[in-house]
């Protein structure tokens, strides 16, 4: 019988393996060395899948949009526009630990994105959901169906400048003031 | 007679030869050996004031710190509030070259300052330089001389959120409309 190796599967395994490491002690951490560790291959083996640390970056990217997007899908839009725009919107905030996590990816990944097309690419595509988000956002919260592109653009400014603070600043942004301030600029939205 | 060695002027003298590098080519080919061969110095000289990419990076945003105090403090606030305060915050966007150089030194600082100290340090000073900027607009605006530190936080936020897009996403936020989305966000802080 031939070997057969699963490429998708092998990735998603190293996903897992990777998510575990920055989980538990930050973005930093997560390298080939201790990714392969975590998921008990060769260091070699894991760099058949990941040349680079921003290829692993980019994946963690990858896996940072989908756990956002899915925690998003799974809301279940109970209560008024105000409250629903606002838990929507926190899902993209780093207000407790996975979202730190996935915030420092984001950090990291940006600031790769500056000389690195891959970590670029990638970035973009995240900024594209983060839109989407802010979109969904203004047209819930105006009562317009076609939401206003630049009240759109601000909020979406807003909120990466609040990640970046809570990120950064923990005591500056506590996840408490990050919530109230998004919340005030929400209401500066609402349809009157 | 001993050699005389003025640390400070030998540093100046570097500061110089990395912007020339980081103006001329990015912040991402500011490296110990270009900037080395910019200044005329080895390698291992340069090394003796900056033993590593991180310190050069701190030093870089020193720099990028006093230019833009520079530009504020010689604005000459003609106009009115609206005008000035416009003016005043956009030196800290990356509307131009110089800005965005200034821009690109600040996010690999962001990155790097999630795990190291000394990045860490420098970003909240310069993070408090912006707030005091963000500050002093909404005090101009709202004709209020204790700026309402909400209203501060918001516009800060927007502004590093903005400086954000612009950097990384120059085709989808073009400086005329991060000046555009920061003036519309100024037009709701006017005094009614």
């Amino acid at each position: 019988m031939p070997k057969i190796v699963d490429h998708g599967a092998r990735r998603a395994e190293l996903a897992r393996a990777m998510w575990r490491v920055v989980y538990r002690d930050g973005v930093g951490a997560a390298t080939v060395r201790s990714i392969a560790a975590e998921a008990g291959w060769s260091p070699s083996a894991l760099r058949h899948y990941f040349a680079t640390q921003t290829e692993l970056l980019v994946f963690a990217m990858e896996h940072v949009q989908a756990e956002a997007a899915e925690r998003i899908a799974a809301d279940d839009r109970t209560g008024g526009p105000r409250e629903v725009a606002q838990r929507i919107l926190e899902q993209l905030l780093p207000l407790d630990r996975q979202r730190v996590r996935e915030a420092e990816v984001w950090l990291l990944l940006a600031a790769r994105a500056q000389t690195d097309p891959a970590a670029r690419t990638r970035m973009a595509d995240a900024d594209d959901g983060i839109r989407r988000a802010a979109e969904f956002a203004v047209a819930l919260l105006t009562g317009q169906p076609a939401a206003d592109p630049e009240a759109v653009a601000r909020l979406h400014a807003l909120l990466d400048g609040l990640a970046l603070h809570a990120l950064l600043y923990p005591e500056r942004m506590p996840p408490a003031r990050a919530r109230e301030l998004l919340g005030a600029h929400l209401d500066t939205l609402v349809a009157s």
